[in-house]
């Protein structure tokens, strides 16, 4: 945590004047209380907190605008701060300044069901959005484990159980409007389908953590509501035969809306925090999407090769409250991981590799973790080469920290080493900073860092997040 | 074309120490014979031949590198070189300077049928990886008209009649070996399917027209070849009625693999041009891809949605060589058109609105299309809200050049008034400048100038396209 030492040595203080220019213009939407700073400087990772200097709660595009512009007059750091469901440190303050609260930024802005896209503001969260649009036929799908916000998963370039279907934030995001660093309001793109009209602004701030700009309008996809969804749960002896079923899955074209895995341990969690009685071995979680008769026809395709990997029989969940259930429990895979040991602390990895490397990955998971001293579960987005360790710590334990950190690393080595990723889906943050040169290499780190300077180059948004600046400002 | 004799003034000859260091490491490989300068100074598009001051012809990205430095060195302008089949001027050598050529870097690097990716060098077309890949069962969908380059389809995000149901370049590239302005080899991406670590670089030189970078290597998606395949003819009375069908089997959510609409001008050219039999009324030509129980679910419904649509009897294509002939005729749409005047050189419009405002948009330009003094045809992607007016035009008649791109200027203003944009897939070059401010706003366009600044900060790479630099270089 050396790196989180240095950047405590960088906080600047709010001064006195822009605390009042605050307080003029937010009264009790600004504080500075102890409790709304705590609230705001902690997020899901394994790192302590760290407070920002005081938290706007905003509610426009125009009051964004206003906080950026009087961060950018007095040098101060700004946090984007929507569900707060980061993983890997994003929002925590560690130069402090100003956490910007757009949890009120809630509404839909606008609903084009033609079209099939909705605007929201950056605050709504991916389940408040389903249910203000289930009466229109029209899901959105994207769904990481938490109630992440849509500004939040645009930051991180989130997806969850559906991006093997559906892509992730990447594919989905069809326009954000932005505020810059220096207070401009832009919008990256139009609603289009597709367009070749220059450098696409849209991708460049999605996935950009906060640190290129403040996301406070998304626009998004919707897909159709299928006409048949069908799941089940198949388990396996070894979670090595599980993959193998999914590599052939995928491999031969079969467009499953989700195929998920979890260990024996990560269904044991389930089963005692989601209350089900899953069968306590290895399983895939899948569902198909499409119309009777192709939900039909990819279920017995993937029946067949599942049988050949070993796999035993398929356990339909057929009412759409068994569904529900289950893939409640997969959502609460996290939660339901931390109860194993109550009072722990997970040290979440994330790797993503090319699906014909899976195996050995999840393999190399497996072994390392079956020689830890602390408890562990495996679940993940397999389809897509993405599977997560929560490794359960002691956070009184120093040592079992730098156990998990060594296990992380051999992952990430491993799968970097692959043409895989340090992360698949939750982002950089604080803790992948490290891998950023083994996976891009100096010379593309070093684009990134022109890139961040050419689009903050007071270095006031999100500071110390992703890469390290060229240059140390301030 | 005021532009343009500006740009002229802009233009840096090549220094004679220069000349002699691209002599002593290309010899015959490096040429200013005018043929060749010639070869390399004209396009698709209707603009009058820009000649570079001379022609590298690289064979490796080592070799790219090496001309990247001169340039840089000399301060003198390079522009790749793929295919030489832009529609909009982006090969023009409007500063002259170096055309970097890449068509002997034609070779596939890796195939990785496992995980459905290749990786080819920038020159090779997206017809030879198709012949090169067939017997893996495997297919590169993104087909735009001509045999262009997977380095230049990346470089102006380009799509074609597959991209309703495979995405375009965009979705498609999963990483790019680039050399940059300085002379760096970067990889943008490794090969997982996903990945949050970092600023999405792979997205930011696709669609970045050879202005940030030049692209040596490009691995894409590729797809299983589907288990069944079908195509269907199906006329209609009027355009209005074709376009409403397709705007409902979008809505549908079928997932049609192609939908393509051409009017009555186009169908009689295709005619002629491919020797078919089509009945001269507008049309829509589908492809659906699936397993056999899909794909003939797909067309009954689409069959059904066309009926109530006004459409006539579906003709199907059954036999492989028969569906090929109709999909060569639809991708030789732009040369039929031109052999309907002969001599003529067409103004192509590109505009892309969303689904729900395409009725309009192409009710537009069938009213202003009928008020021309030229022949027209119009084609389209109308399943991605994406259509081409081919304006034929007398390359003697300044009038018919001015009456065009008051028809094109309505086209695009309608469009991005509709939400959409001036360009689905032919990219900005010189013809669309003119839009970017309309379309993306002037705070976004200064982002964009930044970005260009900061990877490209002496302007040698492919300077005057997509957007004018904030001050002018040299």
């Amino acid at each position: 945590m050396n790196a989180l030492h240095t950047a405590q040595t960088l906080k600047r203080p709010l001064p006195s004047e822009m605390i009042a220019a605050l307080k003029a213009q937010f009264a009790e939407r600004f504080s500075m209380a102890n409790a709304v700073r705590d609230h705001h400087g902690k997020d899901e990772s394994p790192f302590p907190s760290m407070l920002p200097d005081g938290v706007v709660f905003a509610q426009s595009t125009d009051e964004v605008v206003a906080v950026v512009k009087l961060c950018g007059q007095y040098n101060i750091p700004l946090i984007p701060y929507g569900a707060g469901s980061s993983l890997e440190g994003h929002i925590l303050a560690i130069q402090g300044g100003i956490s910007l609260d757009v949890t009120a930024m809630n509404k839909i802005v606008s609903l084009n069901t033609e079209d099939q896209t909705v605007t929201v503001q950056a605050g709504l969260t991916r389940k408040q959005l389903n249910e203000q649009i289930r009466d229109t036929g029209l899901f959105f799908p994207i769904d990481p484990g938490a109630d992440a916000s849509l500004g939040g998963m645009s930051a991180t370039r989130a997806s969850g159980t559906n991006a093997v279907r559906y892509g992730t934030m990447r594919e989905n995001v069809v326009s954000l409007t932005v505020v810059t660093a220096d207070g401009k309001v832009i919008r990256t793109a139009r609603r289009a389908r597709k367009s070749s009209a220059g450098y696409d602004l849209t991708r460049i701030f999605v996935g950009s953590e906060g640190t290129l700009g403040v996301i406070t309008e998304v626009t998004v996809k919707l897909y159709p509501q299928p006409e048949a969804v069908s799941a089940a749960v198949c388990n396996f002896s070894t979670v090595h035969e599980a993959v193998q079923c999914v590599i052939q899955t995928i491999q031969m074209g079969v467009p499953i809306a989700r195929v998920e895995l979890m260990d024996a341990a990560a269904v044991i969690a389930g089963n005692r925090y989601s209350k089900l009685t899953l069968r306590e071995t290895p399983l895939l979680l899948f569902e198909f999407h499409g119309s009777e008769a192709s939900v039909k026809e990819q279920a017995q395709t993937v029946q067949e090769l599942a049988k050949e990997c070993g796999g035993m029989d398929f356990e339909w969940a057929e009412r759409p409250e068994d569904r529900n259930r289950l893939w409640t429990a997969r959502h609460n895979a996290y939660f339901a991981g931390l109860q194993l040991r109550p009072g722990c602390k997970s040290n979440t990895t994330d790797v993503c590799v090319p699906l014909s490397r899976l195996a050995e990955s999840i393999d190399l998971a497996t072994q390392e973790l079956a020689k830890a001293s602390f408890p562990s579960t495996i679940v993940g987005h397999v389809g897509d080469g993405n599977f997560h360790v929560l490794m359960l710590l002691d956070p009184n334990s120093p040592a079992e920290w730098v156990e998990s950190e060594k296990i992380n690393h051999a992952l990430v080595t491993q799968a970097i080493d692959a043409d895989g990723t340090c992360t698949g889906e939750h982002g950089i943050g604080l803790h992948k900073m490290q891998f950023m040169a083994h996976e891009h290499g100096e010379d593309a780190l070093d684009l990134m860092r022109s890139l961040k300077m050419a689009f903050d180059p007071q270095n006031i948004l999100n500071p110390g997040k992703i890469i390290e600046p060229k240059a140390k400002l301030n």
